[in-house]
């Protein structure tokens, strides 16, 4: 008969978190993607300018291509006339320069033609059968953007580890990058457990559940940056369980979720002191108490608890970090708002509490039923952490909520 | 010969983003998908529950089930005992019923068995040759979930247009859900135009520069829930891009990017006369005036600036909430923080200025170059918008910057 032993050692979150950051490593396999695929990814590489950009002086306006001098002392009442000897459409050029009183007319982006060395504005002319008249002066490199402005050749636009947001995107664009080098997004297996467990969809026999975990983990660890392989549902056994550890060993994080109970993650802590090191097993939160972490063969294993909210919840605080670190994504920094409890909370003893609430009017109102009941997160707009000591929150005291976003 | 105009008629932001907000409509089309991919998505029905969640009173820890009444007045020092008569391990149930005087040890999640009203906690137990000694009393109902608990048979779980968080992914899979309707994502067509622009990895003849802002577009919107078709480039002619409008139309949104002239935008303004209704055609804000906004067949058309900073940061003031407003995902809401301004800044006079900065020891530096240098935004951490009468923003003053996030 299999003793039931109760969880000895609880480690506080902070510790917990730490453990798990100092244990998991930031990918290191790189792969080459196309540039319309690497937004929201991580650069692997550092990215150097090949070439000026703009490659070439340009009009940065629509107008006339000028020399300044000629332009100086015009005004209203006083207008420079110029003589137009060429028109510029855009994308087109000209090797014909621009002599003293003399302008070619130019749509931005168009080469700035030889002799010109800076553009009148169209607002400030008026054009005349073949004379153009100025109406306001410019000094030298007025409406030009000059080679190599924005970027330079051989200058390093973006490095190694760059996270690639829409401007990024642009500024690999701008340097005529069709294919970049990333990391790749770490494999990471979800595999859920228990013998009552029934994949959704199938039909429910008496004491049978639906598999809520491997597709609340799914989402997040997605949301994250992670590649998710979403494991059949494993039965609580030692062999199924091991085999399980085995067969996913080739990703880079394996995330069993069930097993809530005592008996149940003893099995998988056995699994792993067999094969590798477990690190905690038992963190002083409530509900999230029964999660454990491990390495096998170097590879990051977590056990999360089998209640719905408490695997959620623990995912939070404990997968988003140890993912984004994999994957080498800046930490997520949630929004946090402040509000006033809607009514007082007596709070767990001896552990934190991962409070979820709803704001309504601008008030914190907890909609923690159960730590199994997946509703008191989906109808929540985020959650406090109550703190170890604290026995009581009154109704009115004010709380730091972290979003869900 | 094309005459060229200056814009006319500039509106302010506020007044623009008004108009391309009450002009946009949410998608109505929808579509069946599986719940592994639903998250992110928005829900198009109402989810009612089929069954009780959980189907059945269940054991909420692992111990003994017991009646109340059994364990009343039980200590340490004076244990009560009860007859261990069966054993249910996780995923087992039975239909043995718990007379009084007598236990059935249970695993967390097992049906609890008929004439039991309550688990002890393995921890206030212990086991003993068929005997179990209970230290602790345990009031009717402890330490058991009861069926409906979480979501009772015919509640609505989840609204149409609820936004699928994990939680509420976690809540489609608690009551068996394997497909969903969702709304579409909207089909949004980028169409890069310029006659000097080119496909980033060809090579570069005098004059012409890389396609930049289908790329920087492409990111952002799929970033906020669109499906992005993103065109050939297109040469700056009447017919080209009359028939590029043409071939978009079956999209729900269509972005012309370049054109950053005035003559050129005026085609895009004439074809949009020509077969819909232009809304507005110049903002007051820099970098990003020549911004235009109509409707052809009541499908919305943006006319982005050709400047790709200008293009993107009017991406981040338009079209984000334009997109996800049309997905009907909910607002952004980026994360704003503030600094003081590292430096002095003369603004733009009459316009609202979008200006990119660099968060340095907490302090606030200007990275704006010129309005076509992405790097002004690729370097950047966010932006502040300086209003349309401020002359000079002082070193030192504090501003509220918006994260690129």
């Amino acid at each position: 008969m299999r003793k039931m032993s109760p969880f000895k050692l609880l480690i506080s979150r902070e510790k917990a978190l730490e453990i798990v950051l100092s244990s998991v490593k930031p990918m290191d396999k790189k792969e080459k993607i196309l540039l319309e695929e690497a937004s929201g990814r991580v650069l692997a590489e550092d990215i150097v300018a090949n070439e000026n950009v703009p490659p070439f002086d340009r009009a940065a306006m629509d107008g006339y291509a000028v020399k300044a001098e000629d332009t100086y002392g015009a005004s209203n009442f006083n207008p420079k006339t110029l003589k137009l000897t060429a028109v510029l459409h855009a994308g087109e050029s000209t090797g014909t320069p621009v002599n003293k009183g003399e302008c070619i007319r130019i749509a931005t982006g168009c080469p700035v033609p030889p002799g010109a060395n800076a553009v009148v504005m169209v607002e400030f002319t008026e054009e005349n059968e073949g004379k153009v008249s100025i109406y306001k002066p410019v000094a030298p490199g007025a409406n030009i953007a000059h080679k190599g402005e924005d970027i330079k050749k051989g200058e390093t636009v973006l490095k190694n580890g760059d996270f690639l947001t829409p401007a990024k995107i642009g500024a690999l664009a701008a340097v005529g990058r069709r294919e970049v080098l990333v990391y790749q997004k770490p494999r990471v297996a979800v595999i859920p457990t228990g013998t009552e467990v029934r994949e959704v969809g199938s039909e429910l026999k008496e004491g049978q559940i639906y598999d809520v975990n491997s597709y609340t983990l799914t989402s997040i660890l997605s949301e994250n940056g992670a590649l998710v392989t979403r494991s059949r549902i494993i039965p609580d056994s030692f062999e199924h369980l091991k085999s399980a550890v085995k067969q996913f060993l080739g990703h880079d994080l394996i995330v069993f979720s069930g097993g809530s109970s005592v008996g149940e993650k003893d099995l998988l802590v056995k699994i792993i002191e067999e094969t590798g090191k477990i690190f905690f097993h038992g963190v002083q939160i409530k509900p999230g108490k029964p999660t454990l972490f491990g390495l096998v063969q170097g590879k990051p294993v977590f056990g999360m608890p089998g209640y719905p909210t408490s695997c959620l919840s623990n995912a939070y605080i404990f997968l988003v970090p140890a993912v984004r670190k994999i994957a080498r994504l800046p930490p997520k920094n949630p929004r946090t708002v402040k509000a006033k409890m809607a009514k007082r909370m007596v709070s767990a003893s001896g552990r934190e509490q991962f409070l979820t609430v709803k704001l309504i009017n601008g008030q914190a109102h907890p909609v923690f039923k159960q730590s199994g009941d997946i509703t008191s997160m989906a109808e929540a707009d985020g959650y406090i952490i109550l703190p170890v000591n604290l026995d009581v929150i009154e109704e009115g005291e004010e709380v730091t909520i972290t979003l869900f976003e």
